[in-house]
Order: structure tokens, then sequence, then C-alpha cells
């Protein structure tokens, strides 16, 4: 049996941070939580401090660590801003840090954990896409694990368990190919945001949704798997699987191929990471094989779906350009929420941002970070040079080539 | 790298025994074939003998054990009857036995081999179906690994790999349902030899093809997989899977499952036995995921396909009952081979002789032998008693109940 741990929850209020805490509700003979965090829904974390009575949290956003503070009085410490949420991730009285934040800004905490010396189980995938040699050089400097959360991830360790890595020929990512799977070209463009965020089988955090839907998401897992078990991005297949519940497959060198499935309920991933390797009971619900008819599977459209080669472009040109992948879709990303933008100028930004990049290797954190602030900078400068009509034309003129 | 060893290839004639020489024509770094043997195929043993040059072979059959010794003179020893191929089982020269054998007759050799510390590879179900017990129990005392050879049971343990057998909470045994799965169950009556030993996916010898369709070789996988894994009867599923590329899969305590899967090809599990849990480069094809649109699935029909609910009752009367099984199917199904009674007149004689079976626990070889021996002649003998026409009616008023 495992000793008794305490957990850091960094994005306690998101989608798997909500997921991650029903999880501990049912594993309280194994942890204790340290220590929450949130951006800024200090109603919700008020809630889950009453519920789970951490010692520490932080709030990103300064005037709502305020009013929590002023709400809860002294019982708990609120820390606030970035400061105080990479100090939340530095603190001793924590044994594994569980990172469900979303984008760019889960990266600092999690170097902050890895130099403190705690397990890591990573839901924030910007942290690896971005800066995926720094971050697992020091994981492995520091003597530290990095399980991953994302289901496809999970599955791939499940199947790795008791393998040597150096017979794997392949790995296979599935997705479950977003909402728009069965739209034709010329339907994408005028998808409204209502649309893309009505995921067919998962239930996430909107810009997770929004990659999903343009297979973003799947690229950056493909980048992420790279740097967690060390492939070459030749050995990283995308499958679509629209019922998501092959999370993802291994292929080994004798032709055997192993596959993890379950429903699909981030719950559990979440607790193999917490867990690993052990499996205690768990009370998500089971594949019922009676009822599961059929499971499909298709080639992701790449011509469709620009983001998903674009980041095998990332990898393959190097150094930096999964970082500007990351922070040219982030940014795209959110002026599609915004409706500022139509759904396909995501791959469009995406593509351009890609195409004007020189790689740089080997780098430090703050030439990633300036990496990522001139990215996000050019892309704005050029949305704003460009207006949305413009976009458009320019998009397809693209798809035409 | 694994030390070179030398293997004796128990049914070297037959379609897994001819498929092993293949793996071991591309594994010559890792083993010699120290031995082989038929039952009376002695044209393709001895082409066997000239590309392998094993040391020593047997030959069931004492006529064609001496024609084979006057064709090939005194370079390689030729063992005959059963005796020999006991004897060959027990030789000092060999490191691991590959027991390929069909039917009851694979069970002594097995023995054998366990008692002069040998490794098994076993494709041989009716070793562990009639005697799982003794035989699981010898080779704990000896210390010698049993490694399956039918494809679902090395897929269950290709999904054990790195994972505690406590947490299973079910094996999911696949089944491709055989050549009759779409067939109504008045059609089952009629169908003749050569269609039942038309299988879709699978090329195999005619015993196994037949309880492929009957579903009684599921049955046998059953209670092969309770005794290998040491598992209860209810923690076992049987999953109706036509294309045949799932080979099983396995659920664990936290809801994950695992699967394995590859084509059709007996060559990959031989390999894995042979190898374990090492897995050298194979030129078997690999699964195309492009071309793979869908798995499907469905629950066994167990009111057409009786043998399977039989195997179950045969697992919980426990003792010997698996043996009189075994020992009924195998004289049933040879006397639908010879078109002597109708293709549901298998199940129908299994059932009988379950029904008015007593059975025994903690049972000797001896005991087994004479089991298996009095199901033969009692089947035989009721069969005589019992013409074809009456048969067939017997078994339309089992259907009616």
């Amino acid at each position: 049996m495992k000793k008794h741990r305490n957990i850091t929850l960094l994005g306690s209020t998101g989608s798997i941070g909500c997921s991650t805490l029903e999880v501990l509700s049912h594993l309280k003979d194994y942890f204790s939580v340290a220590s929450l965090s949130t951006n800024r829904n200090i109603a919700l974390l008020e809630e889950q401090i009453l519920r789970h009575h951490p010692k520490v949290v932080a709030v990103i956003d300064e005037e709502r660590a305020a009013e929590l503070r002023r709400r809860i009085g002294t019982s708990t410490e609120v820390l606030s801003g970035e400061g105080g949420l990479i100090e939340l991730a530095g603190r001793d009285d924590s044994d594994i840090v569980l990172n469900a934040l979303v984008g760019f800004s889960g990266l600092r905490p999690t170097l902050r954990a890895i130099e403190t010396g705690k397990d890591i189980a990573i839901a924030n995938k910007e942290t690896l896409v971005v800066a995926g040699d720094l971050v697992t050089r020091m994981a492995k400097e520091r003597g530290v694990r990095l399980l991953p959360i994302d289901s496809e991830h999970s599955a791939i360790l499940q199947c790795l368990q008791g393998e040597n890595i150096a017979s794997v020929t392949r790995l296979i990512i599935t997705a479950s190919g977003g909402p728009f799977l069965h739209h034709r070209a010329e339907q994408l463009e005028s998808v409204t945001v209502a649309e893309a965020l009505n995921h067919p089988t998962w239930k996430m955090g909107p810009k997770v949704t929004i990659d999903s839907a343009t297979l973003m998401n799947k690229g950056l897992e493909v980048i992420e798997a790279c740097r967690l078990f060390n492939l070459s991005p030749d050995k990283i297949q995308v499958l679509v699987h629209p019922q998501s519940i092959i999370h993802s497959l291994v292929e080994f060198d004798d032709g055997s191929v192993k596959a993890q499935l379950g429903m699909p309920d981030m719950r559990l991933p979440i607790q193999y990471a917490l867990m690993y390797p052990e499996r205690p009971p768990a009370p998500f619900r089971k594949i019922d094989f009676r009822t599961l008819s059929s499971l499909t599977f298709k080639e992701p459209d790449t011509r469709m779906f620009r983001c998903l080669p674009l980041a095998f472009q990332a990898l393959r040109m190097g150094g930096t350009a999964p970082a500007v992948l990351n922070a040219a879709n982030e940014v795209a990303v959110q002026l599609f929420l915004e409706e500022r933008i139509p759904f396909t100028a995501i791959a469009d930004i995406v593509g351009r941002a890609l195409d004007s990049h020189e790689p740089e290797g080997n780098c430090t954190l703050d030439q990633i970070i300036a990496c990522d602030r001139l990215t996000r900078e050019s892309v704005l400068d050029s949305f704003r040079l460009t207006p949305p009509q413009q976009l458009a034309g320019t998009i397809e003129q693209r798809a035409a080539l």
C-alpha cells in the first residue's frame, strides 16, 4: 500500500481540477489536499476549501484573492498572482503536484515543482509542448516522475507497463475527430463558437474543446507524446476513433499491438496518474461490452484539419517551433472564441506563424518565454492589420493551393 | 539477450507445429531444434528433419516410424509409439518443450516435460482443461513456466505484463463466432462437415476448427484461462468479435481495460511464448489501421451454441467434469467429421455426458485417465444404441425444452 501523500492541485476550479477532487474524495486513504488554486473562480474555490481543507490556496487575480481573504478569514492562507501560484507549486508541505492549469501559464509552476523535487501529474500539455526538452531534462536530473493525465498518454503509459520502450515501433494516438468530423471543407468556415464547443464525447474546458475541433489538441498530444516517451515523430500516428473508447495503442517490434480502453471519463486517467502503477477499485462506469456494438477507425483528414500536420511540422522544425505553434494557437483560439475570426482562420494563423519562424535549439526558459511573447504579439499585430474579411479571403486562397 | 536454447517441438507436422518451425527459422540466434514429433505424417517430418536437423524425432504410428528409419538411416534417432513421445518430452538435451499436440494425447508428454524441469509453451489446450489443477500444481512445484500459445491466452498474458493479477476484475475472451455466427438455429442441424471446416478468419487443424464452429473451442479456452491465470469462472466473459483482431481483453479494478491486437496469425503468439517477455522484430504482417474500418462485438448466442455454457457448467461442477466435457467432445467431433452425427448432436452428446457425471476432486493422473476412457466408451456405447435418426429426434426434443 502506498504511503499517505499531500497533493497540490493547480487549477482546481477547471474541468480537470473538479474531476481530480472527485477522485481524491474516494482516495482519502492515500491523499490529503495540501493546496488548491484558481484563476478567478473564487466562489467555487471557497466551496472546495470548505470540503477539502487545504492549508493554502492561490488566486491569480489579485482583486479576487483579496475578496476571498475577506470571505474566509485566516483559516486558509491565500496567495495571489502568478508569483503566488509559483510559490504554491514550490511549498514544502506537498509530495505531488497535479497541474491542471490551461495554456502556457502552466509552465513556470511545473518547473518550480520539479525544482523542489515533487512528482508531477500533468494535464497541462503546453508545458511539454513548449518546453518539453527542458522539463523532461530537469525531471530526469531531479529524479522526479512526470505522469500524464491526458487519456491518450495515460493509455500509452498503461500499454507500456512491463514492456521495453526500445521494442516500440509505433504509438497510435486516437482522436474522437471532434464535432466536425463529418463536415465538408466548405462547411468549416462558417461553423459557430457554439457548434465548436459542442464536443461529441468529452466534456472539457473551452480552449481544449476548440483545440479538439481543429485537431490541434491531437497535434499538441503528438508533441507531448514525443517528449514524454522520448520517441521520434515518425513513430507516432493519429487515428480517428469517434467512440473515444480506445484511448490509444502501442505497436511493438513483433507486430503485437496493445490498447487501453475505458469510458470517456477523465477520472480514470487522473486516478491512474495519482496511484501509478497501482489500480485501486474505483466507482467509475465500466465499459459494457454487451452494448458496445462497434469501434470504428479512419485516417484523419489532414487537408481539412490543418492544425494536425502543422504540429508535425513544428516537431520536425524542432527547437522553439512547438512554442510558436502553441502561442499562435492560443491567440487564434481566443480570437475565435471572441467571434473575431472564423474557425478556419485558426490553422491559417498558426501556419503563417510557423512558416515565418526560424527555430532555435537548446533554449533556456527565458528564451522560450521571449519566443512565446513575440509570437503572441506578432499574431495580434498581423490580425490588427488584417480585418476579418481579408483574413477569410486569405484562407480561401490557401485552401485553393 | 536471451541465452541460446534447445527446443522440443511436439506435433511438428500439424498447423501450429509448421507455424512454429517458421518462427524458429527467424529465431536461429535463440533456438536450435532438438527434436520433433508426428502422429503419422512422416513425409512432412522427413522434410522438417532435413531442414532443421533435430537429433531425435518421435513417430506415434509404429509402422510409419519403421518406414522413416529405413528412409533416413541413422543420422537422426527415431523413437516410436506413445512411449517414444513421452521419452522425447523428457530428454535432457532440451530446455523448452512446445506442445502442439491435438487432444488428450498431449497430457502425458506435458507432465513428463514438467517433471524434467523444462519450460512449456502450450498449444495443447486439453492438457489444461483435463488436468489443469495437476499441471499447474506440478509446474509451480518444479519452478517451470507454462506459456500459452493460444492467441487469446497470449493476449491476456501480454495485457497482464506489469500489472497485478489481484487487480483483475474480468478477462474478456474474444471469439470469432465461427462460420455459423449468422445462421439461424434450425439451419445448424443440416450444416455439412465442409461448411464447418470453413473458418472465416483462422486456418487451423480439423478438430480445432470444428470446436470453433460449435464454440466449444471458446469453452475450452475459458477453462484454460481459469487454470493459467488462477481466476474464478465468474471473472471470465466471452465476447464475439468476428474480425479476430482483438485477441482478448483484461479489465482492472479501476475500470481500465487493456486489449492485445494483432493480425490473425499464430506465429505472433508462438514467438511471444518462445521469447517471453521479449519482443524481437518479426516479419509478420502488421495491422494497417488505415484500412481497419470497424471492430464489432456481440454477445455469444448460448442457446444456439450450447457447447459454451456447457463448458461453464463443467467449470462450476469442478473436479473431473472438465475431463468429461473434453472426452465427450473429442468423440462427438470425430463422429461429426465421419459424418455419422449431425452438427448439433455434438452439444447434445457433451450435455448428456456432463449431466450424468458425478465429478471427483483432487484427482491423480490415473483417475483422470480412467474418467477420460470411461466417458469415451460411454459416449460410443450410447451412440451405438441410438441410430442417427433417433439422435436427431432427441436434439429436436431438447431444443424444444
